[in-house]
């Protein structure tokens, strides 16, 4: 693709972003307002519709990558995309909950430039309003008269339990030592953490659009292929940075001694910049040398150039799954501007 | 009622419990053991079915008093118990979701008398294990072909909203004074937190046996009066213990300046015992003297005859609710059985 093209397309999925986000929005925002009280305050905030003494905000409430491929799946599977705003609602907000527990469990203070909300409201309140979204998203699926709906609901609980055990998992990892962990396992969990509601998002669209099981299968293949693409690239970007563009400094991941994908790979090389990297990661890492000195110890272990090349094998995939379940790519174009849109930000 | 009557009721509840035990354990084991490995190990631990180190445990995973309010609801509406065993299971799973995370919100280190889930994987783990149990309850309802698994799926889910409301005011109670929480504030968040999931189990079980929605509400109401019942006698032996039954020490929601309900009827009863009640909130409460005083001014202000009238009162409340959905009350006495139960615990 040439880079003309990757501009078109990046339009394209921005444009198809803003989209969604108009038609998505007043539901979603509806859906946070039915809850209680002081659970509404706090997801009000999380969304960035509200600052923390309640006064409005006009913050943004994420990319609405997630919605956008449930619409642009029922799309690409012939359906009626306006159908399927409430599971695009269901998976937003399923997003959104893993996104308040997740801070809390990682200590994370900061999201989208502002303190997260267990940094403003307490760590019960991030609990509990995380728990409440996870119901409102089931409520929205089981009050739903589409045929799909029950379908739609057992998936997406199959994929909240995964992507719990993905978060386990990358928890798990921070405890043990640079050298136990296996870029099996850590790829597994990238799947579970970040390609299981990417996945999840297009099967759901493609089940609103009466999809048969076997495409649905193929929709979620797609989504999980992208999503674990996209991962690679914030990896890589989570070393070498993309400051101008993510607001991420170079080596943050490092420094936070980060077990992310590049790094495992890097780690398990069994190159003699393997061991260095190693003994870097056994130490505090605290000064800027010593950051820079990882770093270089990825890329002469090959671990930037295995994330590179494996985050194309996996759009590859996504592509290949993405044909079977809809053969006349043209139908298509959405869901391949999307997925090139979360991907292309290093390139 | 006579003693009599109250012990045979006893026994009845006990056997139904047994049977519920019998007839839900292996349902629910089966779906625990379903979750991904790290996952299931916390659970089976909290369950009481494996020690921390994964060893098996005889432990009782708790009383199935939820689990046997949906089957004998579904029997009292004229249904087929063993097609609701499916929404008990998914009742008991959303029980103990709010243990998990109520545990931890409360710092609480010990439950059916050993620690925490918690306290023994720590915070990531329980929080994480509580999500999944969540939606491993929405997928039992969303794969059970039950034409009332939608309505059953939407009621739970509300029910989820309203335990999380209830879970948060309950935490904002114990940041306010003495004197800042109205009687009326406390009796919703004790409907909220113990009423909601008890008229839940009702209402399922209504739903399982095709009850029609006037009567699904009149089941709701009966757990919800009964389960308030529980909560005002678990408030009472919370102050002036039961030990020998409970094993909860006498006075320790006092010395742990529990706002319970007994204790703010008597902190906003206008009389001089409530000023002296709030003077002793208002300090540490650390020696048996003044935890002693403070249940005597409790009881001096009426809170304890307050709290038990109450209580009688939401009894006859919850039979009422009974009679409109089971004018039979014979076809109803396995539900009175269980809601004599809970609340026969100080009588």
């Amino acid at each position: 693709m040439t880079s003309t093209d990757t501009t078109t397309q990046g339009h394209e999925a921005a444009a198809l972003l803003e989209h969604t986000r108009s038609a998505v929005d007043p539901h979603l925002r509806s859906a946070v307002e039915s809850l209680p009280g002081g659970m509404r305050r706090v997801a009000m905030y999380h969304f960035g519709w509200e600052n923390a003494d309640g006064s409005p905000a006009s913050g943004q409430a994420g990319k609405a990558i997630r919605p956008a491929l449930v619409i642009a799946a029922a799309r690409a599977m012939g359906g009626d995309p306006d159908r399927a705003v409430r599971a695009a609602v269901a998976v937003e907000l399923v997003h959104n909950f893993t996104l308040l527990h997740d801070d809390v469990i990682d200590e994370d203070a900061t999201r989208r430039h502002r303190p997260t909300a267990w940094a403003v409201f307490g760590v019960p309140d991030a609990v509990i309003t995380g728990d409440a979204m996870l119901a409102l998203a089931q409520r929205l699926l089981a009050d739903d008269a589409h045929p799909a709906a029950a379908r739609a609901s057992s998936r997406l609980s199959s994929c909240v339990i995964e992507l719990c055990a993905g978060q386990q998992a990358d928890c798990a990892f921070e405890e043990r030592g640079p050298d136990e962990v296996s870029l099996d396992e850590c790829l597994t969990m990238a799947t579970a953490k970040t390609g299981a509601l990417l996945g999840c998002a297009c099967a759901l669209g493609a089940l609103y659009a009466g999809a048969e099981e076997r495409d649905v299968g193929a929709m979620d293949g797609f989504g999980r292929e992208a999503g674990l693409a996209f991962q690679l690239i914030d990896d890589l970007i989570g070393i070498w940075g993309d400051t101008a563009r993510t607001g991420k400094p170079v080596g943050a991941d490092l420094a936070a001694h980060k077990k992310s994908l590049p790094v495992v790979a890097a780690l398990t090389s069994g190159t003699p910049a393997a061991a260095e990297l190693a003994a870097l990661y056994k130490g505090p890492m605290t000064t800027a040398d010593e950051v820079a000195r990882a770093a270089d110890a990825v890329e002469r272990a090959g671990g930037r150039d295995w994330a590179q090349v494996c985050a194309g094998d996996r759009m590859a995939r996504a592509a290949h799954h993405l044909s079977r379940a809809v053969p006349d790519l043209a139908s298509a174009g959405d869901l391949m501007a999307l997925a090139e849109f979360v991907t292309r930000r290093s390139r």
